[in-house]
């Protein structure tokens, strides 16, 4: 995988220029996309990248030595195809939006811009970011899933094809891929990445999240492009208190993924961190289920215009979800939202002891075959409650597959949640060697 | 002024039409609009209206006898032009947008035309929602602004072009100007009419609104809009516990605006509603100075490709605005929304004994002249703390430019703010025969 913090540090010191970074990332995507699928617009993205490297006149005003100066250093960047780009199409993974070019860039895809990344191109999405497959592959396997909805942002960085990309979260759309892809995954506190420009599929849920090699490679783009003390690679972290949470969904975990979560912890204490078994309170049973609630609720009606002018091309499993959301009452949806308040209180209660909780980024491997993107049950919960989530990769199955582990921050200290991570990534890698 | 839930009476009853309806707004534009300039898409409303009378073939869908059994009976609803439309130009109050047909319609948009209403026209909004104004005057006074951001929607219903318009609040962009123009307004909860699809400037500020004649249209049309039990006009409303928040604006207030509101107040005590006088803690008035470093720190994000991209097409006054926000640091923004967050216990801490809380809609009446659309000092913090507000017209100053004051409900109590409304309109009506 390639290291935004390492090409970075690299194109600083002049060994490395943005151009050369950039050839590098088209060659991956030209010799390895074909079979992956992981953009959404490879052929414009392709045809872009060729004519900019063989045409250093063209090339220059997005690969110029300002770049190189800029804080993102002119590194490549994605964006799942649910974020609006002036100069490339954006389809949210729908035949409804086949062709559409918006006027305006999203506000994440300007700030990434405006701090000298390269936007590179769009990232496959499953339709409207929903739980729909959309074709892409898993590049630790090609006959499994990469997990989704942001199943080419994963896949894509897990590939080398570039150093970073955004996706977004609203059940477990992040993390679980990031997790079956073997890469690192941060879903920040809620709204702390501006979603202005990106299609909207449940308000209260809906998060912008970031996919890179490791954690202190999408800290350092976090920081960057958000302008933020999300610095966290100047020093070494500090060791953490966590809490291992098994919580109630424990059995829905495969055994290596037990056995993972449970090495971690090992691995962390036995590098210095506090790890203690915690059992979540019932009030977050009750919020796991609310979030169910609230997504199907608020997605019939963020996509009212696409159920009712063009209802004969949205998929069966997302039009399932909308008729689960039309018969869901304002009320049973107040006392859902009203359920997910109580189980924020109860988990800042909870937390008031410890920095993160380590829990499982998904129930296992990725799953054989491209007909689903996995289950978001260990993600649900996190979403609903606005925290930080972090995906730290370095665990394999049996079969070779990745194997992520989730770092729970308390909301609004994502600098905590991350150097926490950061840690236990060190922890493992020194002991895995991964 | 067209009460929407009169219409919709008569028309359930079989004594109007939804075509005679369309005919009476379409005649009030055509008669009016040329000097208030309300509409942002004039011609284009205009023309497809007149149209629509004249060809009734061409017509039947939108206004046909299914319409008349709808829930909004085929009611005409104009929305503010940053709401996005499929059909209509959708262009911001800005050059930069100039001509762009989104390819969807807002949530709210989709859930009128749902509910059965038919979508009329875009409304003048300031640019991008912003302090600039747009050259929509007053129906009461054609040298006075409408206020704004939502200028042509409160000029629309107060010049009894249509019964029914959306806008949205930032700052106080609902409230002030339906003050401003006569007419009752409504800022729901933050979040309970959907953003998606609206044009986003402060992501935890902005919420959709509606202005209507009268409190129980607004109600009337929520109710229907969002499917939700806000039906207020089926029994007399209950006298409600009224706090009289003066607040540390209140030297702000013209002469007239006081006597508004302490009128009102003493209306509503010989009515039954029991009034006292409270002040509010400190932590409220640092919330009221948060609100403004946040609005100013999310718009430079929200509007990034706007100001990187085409910034010589900005206005001034907005240019200065995305200034400030630009100079604005992370962790000023983050103590901001702690304050904001205190400042939403301490409200609801101060109002357990209250319903609602009544205060001044605005400084005064609207202000002379195009060159401003006042001040939203007195709905900031409102909009920072997420209650619902709804200003009740009925008073005017010694020109007859229209005062209005303010209640102010508890988060998600919408039903209860708007019943205190009611109460306090008809006892104003009653009283003072507006």
């Amino acid at each position: 995988m390639l290291s935004a913090l390492d090409l970075a540090r690299r194109i600083e010191a002049g060994e490395l220029t943005p151009r050369a970074v950039f050839a590098r990332c088209v060659e991956a995507i030209a010799a390895r996309d074909n079979e992956i699928g992981a953009f959404a617009v490879y052929l414009d993205v392709w045809e872009r990248a060729v004519g900019a490297l063989e045409d250093p006149g063209l090339a220059a005003p997005a690969l110029g030595g300002t770049l190189a100066s800029s804080p993102l250093r002119g590194l490549p960047v994605a964006f799942k195809d649910i974020f609006a780009t002036a100069d490339l199409p954006t389809q949210y993974g729908s035949p409804i939006y086949a062709g559409f070019r918006p006027r305006a860039d999203a506000a994440a895809v300007a700030l990434t811009r405006r701090a000298g990344g390269n936007v590179l191109g769009k990232t496959v999405t499953t339709e409207m970011a929903s739980m729909v497959p959309a074709g892409t592959r898993n590049p630790h396997n090609l006959a499994h899933t990469p997990g989704g909805s942001s199943s080419g942002s994963a896949a894509a960085v897990a590939a080398a094809m570039l150093p970073l990309a955004f996706g977004t979260q609203t059940a477990g759309s992040v993390i679980r891929p990031a997790s079956f892809c073997g890469v690192a995954g941060y879903k920040p506190s809620y709204r702390l990445i501006p979603l202005v420009g990106v299609k909207d599929v449940a308000w209260h849920l809906d998060t912008a999240g970031l996919f890179g090699a490791g954690v202190a490679d999408i800290a350092f783009a976090a920081a960057v492009i958000l302008d933020r003390d999300l610095w966290i690679d100047k020093a070494e972290p500090t060791a953490p208190r966590i809490a291992l949470a098994r919580t109630h969904l424990w059995p829905k975990a495969s055994a290596a993924m037990q056995n993972a979560v449970e090495t971690a912890a090992r691995i962390a204490q036995a590098a210095g961190a506090k790890v203690t078994d915690v059992t979540l309170p019932k009030e977050l049973e009750d919020a796991y289920a609310a979030q169910f609630v609230i997504q199907d609720y608020e997605t019939f009606r963020a996509l009212a215009f696409e159920y009712d002018r063009h209802r004969d091309l949205i998929g069966r499993p997302l039009h399932e979800q909308l008729d689960r959301g039309a018969a869901i009452s304002a009320d049973a949806y107040d006392a859902a939202r009203r359920t997910a308040s109580r189980g924020r209180q109860v988990f800042a209660d909870t937390m008031a002891d410890y920095e993160v909780m380590l829990t499982p980024s998904a129930p296992g491997a990725a799953p054989r075959g491209l007909h689903t993107t996995g289950d978001p049950a260990f993600n649900r919960l996190w979403t609903l409650l606005g925290t930080p989530c972090v995906n730290v990769p370095g665990f394999f199955d049996g079969d070779g597959l990745p194997l992520g582990i989730q770092i729970v921050g308390r909301f609004g200290r994502d600098r905590a949640a991350l150097e926490a991570a950061l840690f236990v990534e060190k922890a493992i890698r020194r002991k895995v060697g991964a």
